[in-house]
């Protein structure tokens, strides 16, 4: 079954989290009740950045969020409103290509505006 | 050394699986004996989706395949087909930069077509 | 509060280590000494290569460099340099959109040139 190179119009949203907890609150909200993004991916990661000049290290979780293209706005907005922290990582990866039977489960497991 | 800027022609392949045994299997399969990625790296990850519109909460692995452009569509090709769900996520990103030796590393570990 | 697209110029960097002490040990020295990049984020994943011909499967480190497209070749640069590997993977990803908030964030942590 040759995958036909479709046009792809989904997109990746990154995020990350201070705990699994507040991490899966927001997402049940975004997959099941609002069908914003069709998946998230999670998994623990160790963060280095400077807050307020000084070095932190802490463990976090990062999120991947898998959504259709048009919906990647309103996705963001959900995300910066209800994320805990102050200043949310919200990052947008475009999609390349994609295989055409999950770009029709992404559309089909999201809202359509 | 100051890296020069090569136009890059990799890609990266992003897929999540079931298990770790089937996505082994596949992957060395992939790298070692059809050539169509240099690399694959994967982790553990937690999956939030929706299922026939219930909400699935399980652990999957992410797989990241790094290989050249030229052989992406095959490999998209071949991942669909030996991959153990019927609708696995096939997502690529380009790559905007990469650091020359690696680039040819990527192409000398690789099948030319 | 909606979140304007503002044109993102910022990038991530994705590199692979040999062990979490030569990682944290040069992301130091980006992060908070050079500020060539505003956060880093790690992870363990298992990575199968061809070295020699050969089939590896072994344990390393991701990191996800995240910094502004003005810093990008020199974050490359002293990233080859110190790498404990010889040829070390050195792949841009374009951020096809970021937070307002979080860009400015990256802008405020990184040097200007």
């Amino acid at each position: 079954m040759k995958h036909s190179k479709i046009q792809s119009d989904g997109a990746i949203l990154l995020s990350t989290f201070p705990d699994e907890k507040s991490l899966i609150r927001l997402c049940k909200v975004l997959v099941a009740d609002k069908r914003l993004c069709a998946c998230v991916n999670y998994t623990k990661i160790n963060s280095l950045y400077t807050w307020e000049n000084e070095l932190k290290q802490e463990e976090e979780f990062l999120a991947i969020f898998k959504t259709t293209s048009k919906l990647i706005d309103a996705l963001k907005t959900e995300i910066t409103v209800n994320h805990p922290y102050q200043i949310p990582e919200i990052i947008v990866l475009s999609m390349k290509d994609v295989s055409s039977d999950y770009m029709l489960w992404l559309v089909n497991n999201t809202r359509t505006t």
